[in-house]
């Protein structure tokens, strides 16, 4: 797919090893309205602080993202590279410094290697073009296995709408909003208001509802570019019918690039929804299903493919949410594994064990306290996590 | 060490494996004072439930141990279990039920094996002997390698007194009593409150300060019996100085049991103490310390002995307590990893790298704010602990 008006660009510029797509450029020929949702740790990367900053105008033309160095922890050498990678495109692409969004992701503490994205600048440029946004994904990969991409269209006010998102996730995922790199262009013409309100409603049903090691980054962020080339009619109305397609479109989009990300979790073997129902208050489901979702000794057991109910009713119960425990069910698939409080037995457990050799597990908590649901996507705790994260750097 | 009016037996009830010993037994000849601290996980298991009825009391007799089955979520059957198991126990001892602590260990959600402990129990009764200790301290093991003891002697108001405890842990360790089963034994003479106050003080900075996977379990408990015979002048007034000494000693106890498990935590090859100085409270010190504990980027980088002090950065960031970014210190043993944020470059990283080639690691983060030091203990995460849970029940 492409879209008028964006073109993108990915080159290897050594930032971190030799001959690997590690610097993305993402530009909009025009000022598109720019909506972004940023990490809640406190420790933000020097690209994250500018980009908040930047961003309170409503407006970006480009974006600059390398992998190889997070550019976190990194101090004030740390936020002049940003600001200077910045300009460096800025001064290529002919535009002012603060239309340029930059983004890193890779290890943190050390400083950005400015010259050789200096030296890649001119090459980079000059190979923008409206079909290079598979290329970018796959620049901003770090120990993903695949590259992530999503693609939507819609028809709103007539007019056919499309949207084009990439992510990269892999390590360091746990919800609240940002555990990773996400971005998403499209040419709807739509307000700045609007495009931030439809995003967050996104984030906060999507990407704040993945985990897959209970680790939140420096320096992760979600933006999203909307360039107005559709000619649809402008979406400047809070919960206009426009504004609903919109945001639904762009929720499912972000979805599919969330559980992308679960999928290609480090080491992940499963792909596994916890779906909480019967809970008094939709926080108090999600406090438990992230409790389930973050227990190691729940991930290891499903690495294990061992229907250990156990486990789950343990984490259930140290979650800090009032629960009955004499009334808790528990589904692995379509098998009832548990029911009122008490294990349904050998063949439940035979039946349940089954599921678990299968690559998407929906794992079922009724906790018959109220009627709200929430889902929660994580992937299990496999050997190569800990061989992963153990040899990171090395 | 032996204490008078004490004895104990261990004997292979064939609980869940054959020839194994699994079924612990400590009497005391006379009612002791006995005070116990308890999971605050919700669903207790049907022993904890009891004990902490029957401890209302402050009287105990006979603590009756299994290993192989948790007898957690089984319903009113394994509060049948629990009170028949104390029955058989209390029966074959002369005493009355009420003066049975139970207590069990191993998989959550299947029904006790009340016919196995039937069956031992004559058995185990008659091997009643004050040497036995180490016997029952091996009985409580699960997937602990090594039995865990430990032994004091004080003097209190000119008499010797003496404390010996046990400890079984490994897995579904985290702070927050209580998780795992620890029975301590002394001859002091202490009245009821001060017994449950010194436990308390102890626990809250021994076991509540140590965690392996971030878990806790259903089951787990503190319990110390004092039986008075060593003669000391009754300690019954909170703060004097003979309960001073009871309450360091016993602490001293509790610590040494405690750090125990987190060696011997499931797959663990390196020991951590995280140690957070410069809090504005002690809260919150132990908030960012057991982030940073808990955090499994944080525990497979020292399992590969790599110098990541960005993981600790970034979970210090996500922990919820406010810090300064730009004043953190970061130490590895003796080594400045991070000053003022910033990291210290590659000769400190190599300066690093060989402190985390040895067993005993201290990790120090100067947070600058304020006054307030705490540690919490806990252990790497390795390709065994992936590998113990996973298979723990085939």
């Amino acid at each position: 797919m492409k879209i008028k008006g964006f073109k993108t660009a990915a080159i290897a510029a050594g930032i971190r090893y030799a001959d690997r797509l590690d610097l993305g450029l993402i530009f909009s020929e025009e000022p598109a309205v720019t909506a972004g949702a940023f990490t809640t740790n406190q420790m933000k990367a020097a690209p994250v602080v500018l980009d908040m900053e930047r961003l309170k105008q409503g407006r970006a033309q480009a974006i600059l993202i390398n992998s190889g160095c997070a550019n976190a922890c990194t101090g004030e050498a740390g936020m002049h590279a940003a600001l200077t990678a910045g300009a460096c495109a800025a001064s290529a692409l002919n535009i002012a410094d603060e239309m340029v969004q930059v983004s890193s992701t890779g290890v943190i503490g050390e400083q950005l290697n400015l010259e050789a994205i200096k030296k890649a600048m001119p090459g980079l440029v000059a190979g923008l073009s409206p079909d290079n946004f598979e290329q970018v994904a796959k620049a901003i990969m770090t120990t993903d296995t695949v590259s992530k991409t999503a693609y939507r269209t819609v028809v709103i006010g007539e007019q056919e709408v499309s949207f084009m998102g990439m992510a990269k996730g892999a390590g360091m995922i746990m919800p609240n909003m940002a555990t990773m790199l996400a971005f998403v262009l499209t040419d709807a013409r739509i307000s700045f208001p609007q495009l931030h309100k439809s995003l967050l409603h996104g984030v906060e049903r999507t990407f704040n509802r993945i985990t897959i090691d209970g680790d939140t980054s420096t320096n992760d962020m979600v933006l999203v570019m909307a360039n107005g080339t559709a000619g649809n009619p402008w979406i400047d109305e809070d919960d206009s019918s426009e504004q609903q397609i919109f945001q639904e479109t762009l929720g499912e989009l972000l979805k599919d690039l969330a559980l992308q990300i679960v999928k290609d979790g480090e080491g992940a073997t499963k792909f596994i929804t916890i779906r909480v129902c019967g809970a008094r208050e939709v926080e108090e489901g999600e406090r438990i299903a992230r409790t389930v979702a973050n227990s190691s000794l729940v991930k290891t057991a499903f690495f294990g493919e061992d229907a250990n109910w156990g486990r789950i009713m343990a984490a259930i119960g140290r979650s800090g949410v009032r629960i009955s425990p004499e009334r808790v069910d528990i589904s692995f698939g379509d098998v009832l594994m548990v029911r009122d409080g008490l294990g349904q037995g050998k063949e439940a457990e035979r039946a349940a064990t089954a599921i678990l050799k299968e690559k998407n597990i929906m794992v079922t908590i009724d906790l018959k306290e109220g009627t709200e649901c929430v889902e929660i996507y994580t992937c299990d705790f496999s050997l190569d996590y800990v061989k992963i994260n153990a040899d990171y750097r090395s």
